[in-house]
């Protein structure tokens, strides 16, 4: 089993389970953001993970396992369009040469690893309208030869 | 003068005055990113703001007058795949789907606003390795007819 | 079933009962292009929604439950290059330039909201052959960091 | 002189003078997007509307020569890429089938006209923030051998 | 059934029954450009005609619904590169600014329509070889507000 | 001096003398298309020909040199998308796979050529509105081991 | 059938039975470059060549009867990404510019027919290493209007 | 100077003093393709090539150091799509994959040489039309780990 | 079976037997990287290798007949983009031209082949983290006309 | 001065000068692969390092400026399809799914960093032809949330 065909199987026994991304990654004991993206395919999780996940979605042995698999990352042009992700994307083409400079200010040639990396998403209330707080972490790698 | 001519003497004029963009955005009392962004041409600034920074850097009022015009944002692909701006983006190649998956468990069928929004840049002392914390800060808007 | 898949269902199913767009949407109570754009898969339905809608189409509870999934947004390239369609896309090019000045001057720098938004069409009779008219209505949001 | 080195030239005069858009379109006496787009090089001017517009932005002979003459219309996707802009495409991928759905149900197979064609852009109050309004009105021209 | 998949089973119809498709137009009293196309799914045919060219061609009622299906117009990028459409599209790539030229100057700033349109094909005897004579007739729409 | 060069000096010299297209190749005895591609760098002209044109033009030896050049052939793209260029590619997305089925079934395997070949385009009236009538004529090509 | 699945069917068969493409031509009496290519999808067969090539082969009607349809001819970019077949693009890409005036200088203006043409393969020794010999050889073709 | 402004100073040369391709290689004694590909830009010349060639074409010293330079080789997509140039181009799209299989079958695995390669062209007399007629020739290559 | 399918068998054996590669390539007797690519399906293998690689593996004939299959060699775009494959490209993007003017230096005018090549990797320990250590070993070949 | 200006006159000198980039490299003390990139403007020098390189080359003030500037890191793709560069391309798209397959079952799921790297050149005598060797060696990096 693929891991979009993976995928496609942890979304729907999610909406019949009731589940929230939330509370499958606490029942795993696993980050939110890196939870999720391990159930829609971008990380390989452990077995043990992957057998935590699939009895609390209700899902068998080769969703278990196409979750072990190691994955072939990215996603397609056609769903990074989507609104909600583009805003992101439109975010960084304004602000990625800013970013850039900014980087090479503080902390010198180099850049934000991607890889040692972590992304937390939150919701900060605010009274004229919630907000949603997305950080990128990650390590700095300078350019080392 | 085109704003990117006067992000182009900008940046000369920063390096010949030794200038940080913390320092610039200090002595404006602007944000540190917006003003790192507004001097690459990516915001209008005041008149105020635009004279402060050209007295600042040297610079003359024809750059002043440049830096109060509105943009036409966004980067040129090419500059956008240089590794430091490129880390930003495969991250969103592997967490974009997952943040959306979270933004509509959390707040329903919207957007994180990338115009009622600001980014900040932070450098986070780790013993492994100082990391470079960037956050994405923006009002979530939901889909309403 | 995927919306795609339900789309195709929605269509089959109007034509077989010779429903109109105008007579679903006003059979729903939602608006009219809301409405189609929804049973075309670019909107989630309530389950309220989406069960008076498939049971005025005489469709099954598997695409009601498709109706209601959050979507992923945006149309191929490939049907945008429909006559149709594609006349929109040519007028965005003739006029998009000016459209931004004339918000520039009137809101000041930020975008029309293509969330907080909606569109309508409507037939406007004219001696000279009568007129589609379309209009985009979304909430001014200005660039506020 | 090309239009769009004439449209740099009308662009900067316009804030040297500090006149409106608005108000070159009631000088001229012509609508506001259609006069915005000539004058940005999208539509030809006639002999006295360049005369005119030249004369209120203190513009010389050869500039009005230039918006005079036939453009090569279209504009550049980087510039489509503009968040002002590109609010406006995003739309059309997410509503453009639900439009020519309707299109096709109350007008029968044909398209709205992209020539014989109006836009018009309007703000309208609203408590919870103003809003731009545009409107697209074309004929419809059906499909006829 | 898709109208690319009702193409599919015309052309083999069409090869099993040794018809023509000057032959299918004359049975149907309709164009011969305007047959073909409307057989490989370009334009919609009213429940009379898909009736007769179903009968001729000896394919069932499915076809004939799908043939009076609104269709969504244009054609993938990899046929459109077949030698003999791609002569058409060079040809296009030379003549095309010339074209827009002398539109311009026979009848203004416009437009042919391609909606207001018909097209021919004919053989021309000619003693170096027979020649190909294809005809686009369409009604000229002139830029008006 | 480039084609393209020369070809700007064409168009305003055109203008400045009043001259159309018809006149022009009324007076040096070629097509008008063939002369209207000419001078906008499409096909190279004898000595002759771009001498009388330059006459005609008021344009010196270095525009009747490079109007005697070797094209390299072809349209930007950009150029391409111009609404009045587009209509015919469009018409060809329509009609393309329709034209290569009935040059097969007239002539056989093979194409109309782009090379031995010429357009025509004339104003037919027509009460519903005149008429661009545009003739492709290109001898037929077997394909002929 | 379609012409790929045909020639999915002719690859298995030619390796089942060990038959060569240079034994397939000879005994169907045509060239060798012609055969494969018509074999893979690129030319129509004869209903004789069809019959004969299938029985060679042990391949059933079907297979014969989409041999002899007419092709839409050219090759998936990715498959012309092979490092086989892209070194005739590298040097096309290295020496396109050099044939083009070299033509020219010997012809005049016009081209080498692509269909007027065949192409044909050879090995020839060479104490060095043998070398592959490929001659494409096309009637020239002026431009004539 | 680059070797594209040294390529266009050359093919000015050559017409004022009226050459041909094969009057220069012939006086170089080197082969004709060779030459011209060299001296427009796409082979290193040595400096007594590139001496001699500046002498016979009554240019300077820049020209001959620019013609000694490593070039990058390729030619601009925009130039490939020339009429002339583009034949060639579909000939592979039509061809490519039967000269892999032939290539294949007379040789194993690997490809010809596109480094160790030689392009001829010659002119074939014909009574139905004289022939453009271009060798390949490339040293078989082997995958050989 | 197409190469990619037996890939995907392999891939699933490999992880249900628990081999390693290194383990499969030694048992074969043949090159890691080249092992890993032609089971993945860039490299055909004889017969004995298929049939070994097989038994291993418990993969039934028809895997070892697709092992032994010439490929069409080459990668989707979309895999190329996964991280661990992208930095290769990244590397490449950013030395490539200083890798060009070294090879010229030390070599001249030619290029290192990649057809009578290897790759191999290996893991240095380092202090400071392990190393991927990657070599590209080709032969020289130098432009020989 | 931008980067790429400055690596234009660092190219002239080296070959005024007679210079190799082994000798620079070795004048600076600095890796070969690296300096040659550096001066390609790839990576930013010290001020020690760009004057050294600016005595040695008979370069100016300005052109150290430059050299010392943070990079935009990349190369044009007209530039990566030179054949020299392309066979690296080529060979990752052959290669870089088993690099990762090997990667991933030696070090686990990570990367090789692209910044933490070096790149290294080398000849090796081999009597079948001298082979260009290039080491890519790069600090592996987990996936490390």
């Amino acid at each position: 089993m693929s891991k979009s065909e993976a995928a496609d199987l942890v979304l729907a026994a999610r909406k019949r389970k009731g589940l929230s991304w939330a509370g499958i990654a606490e029942a795993l004991g696993t980050p939110l953001v890196w939870t999720t993206a391990a159930l829609l395919g971008q990380h390989p999780m452990t077995g043990e993970q992957a057998a935590k996940a699939c009895a609390l979605l209700g899902l068998d042995e080769a969703v278990a396992e196409s979750l072990q698999l190691q994955p072939s990352r990215g996603t397609d042009p056609a769903i990074m369009a989507d609104p909600t992700i583009y805003r992101f994307t439109e975010a960084l083409s304004v602000y990625g040469p800013a970013l850039k400079e900014l980087i090479h200010e503080e902390f010198g040639d180099g850049i934000m690893s991607a890889i040692n990396f972590r992304v937390d998403i939150a919701r900060r209330p605010d009274p004229d309208g919630d907000r949603v707080v997305v950080t990128f972490d990650g390590k700095f790698l300078d350019y080392r030869w």
